[in-house]
């Protein structure tokens, strides 16, 4: 059992404490609005019904893992003990450099201070701290509790023992820890869905398909195999060679392309009044709420086949 | 009941009898080398049976799908009274513009010839042709039989009404088809693969990532809201004002990425050393079809699953 620090108490701060107090971790929840904090208690307990009701929560009763959760009103308190701190501010440099130095200055000497951030470099906002060596990123997908991966992002000044502890973190709550070599702007997984959205809005601008025509592309189809394998697997078990056999025989169809995607197009521009129109014309904008919790329902009831099938066929 | 004509009978030709006969056509399979039949029908009945441990034939036996196929001898007696021809030749485009000139003369009026080709415009080998209004490519991701997307993609040439029957027959089928209004390199598919493929070859050769964790990234991460709602839905609901408040919050993020995406990497290169090494240090060479066996049963229970939450929460 780890104590873990939450600073911050908006969504993505609570679906970490859920993560880790699943895993068996004692979790203090802290924000600098104590009024943020409120509501967190009740959020947290509706969400660990809906896990229960899926079996995502090892075996425990919702009960057992809020009892692991604690709002508590003063900084010093949330860190006092904490071998894992992670900090869930806005996103702006100068709120998360002056957080992190109060992080920094009230933890203690074993603790790691990850950051959530999905937009900021590591080292624009830890330059400054006696203990940058152990300040990192660990950026989830939302909400982590039901989506494993997590990018773990050093600073050009972050210990390779830091790295590691925060792996060995991660692992043991569950979580699938993608660990990179130094920093980069937009991580693994935004450079990767950037790249797909990038063709996906000239597709569309172009007027070779429409948005669910994209929608369908990827939902009934490359997504299926991408989801228990990943891409380079993908292509590894697509030639009778492996990947250098399918490389061999397919590269050049996407050497091909890849002339006309050094085009960017502006997603805010005259494509967006054709993409918005679709999605709104399938979904009101009043319904948006709904379909997120629709969204949360399907990823438990994925999270909970895939369990089954790693078991059932290996992963 | 449609009467349907396969020509070619490798994985994709017998791939595409299956998700046929399933769905109550009468299927009829014809190959230029007879040989090449011969073990056709045993390898279906195989798939069947495995489809019917899933509850993938619609309550029908693998017996009752199996006596919708036949093999015949004779190509004209494969398109006799065909409305649907589905040709899976090898990809060249002399063979395919040879094939097709063969079909059309046999092919009754109201028949629709459709090419299973993923490297060649519909328009490089239907020119020629006198019922080129009637041809198009119909492009699956294997196996069709388990993952619904097609790719509708017709010529300059390929009549409203043909594009009209082909989706309708599709989506009898229970296919998903994405229809594109008309003809590119790579169709929609694999421009999305393709672009997200370049930058996961380019995160690996500048050593920011190892392909681990790229499909870590991938099937523990974004792969999972993808595989049931596409990457426009994803993006729909992840901002409190739906699509256009996405693109307004984050669109920075991905134009500030995009300069270092013009580079393209020899995926042959240097990078195939890293690439090669980790997959058959996962996955010995002589482990690939045992994988891909694997790899299959996943896709049905993915189906099944699938089938089931669009049931229980809608799609």
């Amino acid at each position: 059992m780890t104590k873990v620090a939450i600073v911050g108490s908006g969504f993505i701060g609570r679906a970490w404490a859920i993560s880790f107090a699943r895993a068996g971790h004692e979790v203090r929840l802290w924000d600098h609005l104590p009024e943020a904090t409120e509501g967190a208690r009740g959020y947290i307990a509706g969400v660990l019904g809906d896990l229960a009701a899926n079996d995502l929560l090892r075996g425990q009763t919702p009960d057992e893992v809020l009892a692991r959760i604690a709002v508590v009103a003063d900084l010093g308190e949330a860190l006092d003990g904490a071998t894992h701190i992670q900090e869930n501010t806005p996103e702006k440099r100068d709120i998360k450099r002056d957080i992190f130095e109060r992080i920094d200055a009230g933890a203690g000497p074993d603790a790691v201070i990850a950051s959530s951030t999905s937009a900021l470099l590591p080292s624009t906002f830890t330059d400054h701290l006696d203990g940058r060596h152990r300040c990192l990123v660990v950026h989830p997908i939302n909400p982590p509790y039901l989506v494993p991966a997590a990018e773990v992002v050093p600073a050009p000044w972050t210990s390779p023992e830091t790295l590691e502890k925060t792996r060995a973190f991660l692992i043991s709550a569950g979580h699938a820890p993608l660990v990179m070599t130094r920093e980069l702007d937009g991580f693994i997984m935004n450079r990767m869905q950037g790249a797909l959205l990038e063709e996906a809005f000239r597709l569309v601008a172009d007027g070779y398909a429409s948005v669910e025509d994209v929608d369908i592309g990827i939902r009934d189809g490359l997504a299926l195999r991408w989801s228990f394998m990943g891409p380079f697997e993908t292509i590894d078990l697509n030639a009778p060679g492996g990947v250098r056999d399918y490389v061999e025989r397919y590269q050049s169809i996407y050497s091909n392309i890849f002339p006309q995607m050094m085009r960017r197009v502006d997603w805010a521009g005259e494509v967006m009044k054709t993409v918005e129109a679709d999605r709104r014309g399938k979904l009101p904008r009043e319904k948006l709420v709904e379909r997120q919790v629709w969204r949360d329902r399907r990823l438990m009831a994925l999270a909970a086949h895939k369990r089954k099938s790693d078991e059932e066929f290996g992963e």
